[in-house]
């Protein structure tokens, strides 16, 4: 299927497709010069796939993890660019997770401030929501996306068959920005991932994500307005990903958002049914967090506008609100939840 | 006076005025946090005037020059709005020259994906061209302007008072920018550098300067029709000024552009008269380079596009137009000027 994300002369095509890995070049212009982006993660032959489809193809491989997301990461596919000769008209296209998509993504937006570039999405958590809406960014001083761009893809071509080599912890990370979805907007996602079978679900539940991140990106791309409800659990999340150390032995983005997202959560009925679809999943379902670390974050966190912090929660399944609060509410939530 | 870019939401005020300096701060909202970016060239008094108008203000002294166009300085920039919980409503003013606003905007552009900035330039380059058009970027591997973005301020606040400090040899360099625009669009202004005191008329300098600059802006924002126009004398003039060394013996920008005009001048008698006042301002009339080196970075210019360059050349005075020619073409050119 193919859905069209309408930004006027930014719009591109968001195409999910088994097999279309494979058709990469025939949805996008690789005739020139290409810097496929990746990590040691993603297995080989995604890469010489999309490299095949390549005229003049290059390879740039990033270390696996969060930490990867770094100014020396970014500077060096800039310099590989320029090195290379990319110039306007060349492309960048990232294979794999959104760390790769953020960097890769945001070294497009930068380089001769501003060249194109695709995203081939590998693992659920780039599928489902990463690969779409224009976000890139690095993390700074060990806290997340602190420098970044909006820098909208060329297109987004996203094959479910390559979540089949992502491990097992990776691909419940990336079911919990489906989870997120179904809370805030959509009943009918939520109640797939809480009773049918994921695997044999698995395009519905990356479709019905997509379509209602597309449909909030294309009313506020630049979110400062209704964007923001997908930062559900993000507040939290963000701070608890950073306490955990943004490591290989840290957290996984979609774990410290599912955290995050409790104490977001009003009503024991919804928090309970949360809970259940978290460990169905294989989320973890707590994790013992440092407070004042994880506060301290959030002081830093890049939702607070002035003293206030916008929030996302969610009372009645599918309808998630935006509410501004005060740091000390914040505290209490984070004191609530820990306890 | 004022002129305002029209670009819908991202349109903005240029002031020319004597003593804005110490207005800044009712033209733009600096009640909240604010980064004054600034360099060690720049007099003291200036900085602290600008700060002394900021609710909680705060400085960041890069050393003056090129060099200071570095990823380094632009990370440490993120790094202190960030240790210092700068957000969305918050503000970097740039006080200072091209080189201030290029790394003070694209910081301000990257952090958090874009806050706000203004620049107060205290050059004459900065005050007639660079200010004004949302360029930023920094160098990388040599070169100019490798990684940047399009990140329009919200506010240029130009005070000629501020030239009386600048050494005369960045006044020269500055007025090349205005002899391009001359040679390029405005009859009027290369006559008033050819035959008129600079100093007596250096407000109307800037002002045509400004409005020409400001013309194309508003039609071609992000440089890909004619706004190309103003890279007259650019081709040349970023390879010979990489290949003088970005470095502090090396040539100024303005300086270079004013040689990279030469060769795109047809007609001896437009040639002499820009000779004539290339000389009247003071600036360099003959730079012995090294030609392979000029070539070398002309073939990595951002202006190629595939393998053709786009070039802009003057014929007729204040008329000037853009032309593609390829890299031999343009190595006959170099070779021509430099013989």
């Amino acid at each position: 299927m193919k859905i069209t994300v309408e930004l006027g002369e930014r719009s591109y095509p968001v195409v999910v497709k088994r097999g279309v890995l494979e058709r990469v070049g025939m949805l996008a212009n690789l005739t020139g010069r290409v810097l496929v982006v990746s990590d040691d993660g993603v297995p080989a032959r995604y890469v010489k796939t999309v490299l095949a489809q390549c005229g003049q193809g290059h390879v740039f491989t990033l270390p696996q993890g969060e930490q990867s997301k770094s100014v020396q990461n970014w500077e060096a596919i800039a310099g590989f660019l320029h090195s290379h000769g990319f110039a306007h008209g060349d492309m960048v296209v990232a294979v794999g997770g959104g760390m790769v998509g953020d960097v890769a993504g945001f070294a497009a937006a930068c380089y001769r401030r501003g060249i194109a570039w695709c995203h081939v999405p590998t693992t659920t958590l780039a599928q489902a929501d990463a690969a779409v809406g224009g976000k890139t960014a690095l993390n700074l001083c060990g806290a997340k996306n602190v420098v970044g761009a909006f820098h909208q893809p060329s297109l987004v071509a996203i094959d479910p068959a390559t979540l089949k080599t992502l491990p097992q912890r990776h691909h419940a990370s990336g079911l919990a920005e489906a989870l997120k979805v179904g809370l805030v907007g959509d009943c009918e996602l939520f109640e797939i991932l809480e009773s049918e079978d994921i695997s044999q679900n698995i395009e519905r539940i990356l479709y019905l994500s997509l379509r209602y991140k597309i449909e909030l990106v294309q009313q506020d791309e630049t979110d400062t307005g209704q964007r923001r409800m997908l930062n559900f659990g993000h507040t939290f999340g963000h701070a608890i990903e950073a306490a955990s150390g943004l490591g290989p032995n840290g957290l996984l983005h979609g774990e410290a958002v599912a955290l995050g997202m409790l104490p977001m959560i009003e009503g024991r009925a919804l928090l309970r049914r949360t809970r259940a679809v978290m460990k169905k999943l294989g989320l973890p379902m707590k994790m013992p967090y440092d407070k004042d670390a994880v506060l301290q974050y959030i002081q830093n966190d890049k939702k607070r506008n002035g003293d206030a912090y916008t929030v996302v929660r969610v009372k009645t399944l599918g309808q998630g609100y935006l509410e501004k609060i005060s740091f000390e509410e914040l505290a209490l939530l984070v004191k609530g939840d820990a306890e």
